[in-house]
């Protein structure tokens, strides 16, 4: 029998269609042209710094001329940019009824290191560690502008992932308003708060570690898990077990241990389902928000399935994979731990 | 300057990054191989009739066997449904704080026209209020049955758009529960009731008329636009000009009037874009909605970009093609009105 869940946190109800149950082997994908190490035309390779805006951040650790080779994690303002950084919104009402404002905000991106060809979980995990600072650093930056309520930071990997650069690399988006799908997560939050007094992802991480079947790792500061319920196959949660509204509340030791289980994580994902496109996400709490209900984590999406008519329409996801065994199959696969 | 865009229904912004702006030859395809007007191995196609499950509604001109062809219009459960039809839902909590239940509901595909190659803006009128005909009467024997909370009709056209077969087809999908994203239109819709006490689609429709520049096409009974706050380029919905919470209460020549309008739209959308992937969904009110603020209507999502990170994350939407140029473009374009 299928089974409808419902995710604990948005209410979104999810369809797993157990009858029609995949294997890894079942996601098959046109397999990927080999990357060279360094691509002359590639705007993030070193050598052409010049081909995008000049850096807002950039790590080195010989020091050296800005713009210029020589650099670990380099972020520059994104030079087709969703947004712009200049001006007010100027909020405002078009034609009696419909709401607008201006495109303020910012657009950036993580190159996240010199490398054409390496992806994050490809990377040594102290340059892994890296791009989770600079991640920190303009996250902190960019929250001090008060026209900024939320910041998301995402990864596109693989052309169906929606990433049009080879070159590794993440995103940041600043925006002045806060986006519907994660005010659904703050209410979800919070409404459980009210009622159980509690922490839903708390109490969440509580059950999943006493059922253990949906886990596939764990460290001394998070868990990553298959959510109870997935919208697409192997869907991944990492979660840290301190209960803080943003990531930039890590502490040192707390960013380390996120390098370990990000690169573990992303090298089961590619060794289960061959490098597959996924999106990952770091969720935190809206900007402005000063009650202490919110929890932050990380979402991965692996791009498995395609979502039609019916996804669009309802919001509401059919999923092939159940999590219990998408986590069996990443848990079980050898691989070695950072 | 890009520009926030607020959905008057759902109340999510969109960003519209003009300076990304892209024209119709922007969007390149993979051309697509040309279908067999008859595939022997499709389940779809006159003389197969037995690959499927037996039919639950057909179309016969000159009447014949259950189940053999002749037929014009034939409606079968899914072979591989993401839902079963028997039993209850059994709603229950899973280690005390998962909500889950059975997955109760129906899954039906419509099985357009005979032909394997001709999807239904290539169909003579009749066929096409014939496909709209079978929509109906599936509807309303699936609303009789008291478990069923919503159901939503839907079309992919292309594999980018989540078709894996390619004979013409439609799919029914019956729910035990109300999804979240009709709920927030539900809840959108509602709230503009109390505040303005008028319909936002009528509002919207009075508003659009008058401003023109999003208007494709127009009949007596309906009106294809651009929506204001577009998520994707050459989005269209097809709203009714009759106020109605559904579109059975559409009397016989509405049904033709949409026939019409929608052929022509699907035209244009093939003309303008070389027969680009898209889903359409029939949105209704909830089956038990009594009260009379929803106003049913048609949303077209013509595949042409690919949701990432952001999109997943946030929910919002980045838009490279303003509804106004969508609009002009569709509208110009010289096609045979059918």
């Amino acid at each position: 029998m299928p089974e409808f869940r419902k995710d604990i946190v948005t209410r979104e109800w999810v369809i797993l269609a157990k009858e029609r149950s995949k294997k890894p082997s079942d996601f098959e994908r046109i397999p990927k042209k080999e990357a060279p190490a360094h691509d002359s035309i590639c705007p993030f390779c070193p050598g052409n710094e010049s081909m995008t805006p000049p850096e807002v951040l950039v790590y080195r650790k010989q020091g050296g001329i800005p713009n210029s080779p020589g650099w670990q994690v380099r972020v520059t303002p994104n030079k087709f940019p969703a947004l712009l950084p200049e001006g007010d919104i100027h909020r405002r009402v078009y034609s009696t009824i419909f709401d607008l404002m201006d495109g303020v905000g910012v657009h950036e991106v993580v190159i996240e290191n010199p490398y054409h060809d390496k992806s994050i979980d490809q990377l040594p995990i102290e340059l892994v560690e890296e791009v989770l600072w600079s991640y920190r650093e303009r996250y902190e930056t960019l929250m001090k502008d008060d026209r900024i309520k939320y910041i998301i930071i995402f990864r596109n990997h693989g052309r169906i992932a929606g990433s049009s650069l080879t070159h590794p690399h993440s995103q940041i988006v600043a925006l002045p308003v806060i986006p519907q799908r994660v005010w659904g997560k703050v209410h979800g939050v919070f409404q459980y708060y009210e009622y159980r007094e509690n922490c839903v992802y708390c109490d969440m991480l509580t059950k999943e570690r006493e059922a253990k079947e949906r886990i596939i790792s764990e460290n001394s500061f998070f868990v990553a898990l298959c959510p109870y319920a997935s919208r697409s196959p192997f869907q991944i949660m990492i979660v840290p077990k301190i209960h803080n509204q943003t990531f930039i509340e890590c502490k040192r030791h707390e960013i380390k241990a996120l390098a370990h289980i990000l690169k573990e994580i992303l090298i089961r994902l590619r060794e289960v389902l061959s490098d597959p496109p996924y999106n990952y996400t770091l969720i935190n709490a809206p900007i402005e928000r000063t009650d202490n209900s919110f929890h932050w984590h990380i979402d991965i999406f692996p791009r498995l399935s395609t979502p039609a008519g019916f996804e669009i329409g309802t919001g509401m996801y059919i999923n092939t994979v159940l999590p219990e065994d998408a986590a069996r199959y990443l848990k079980e696969i050898e691989v070695p731990i950072p």
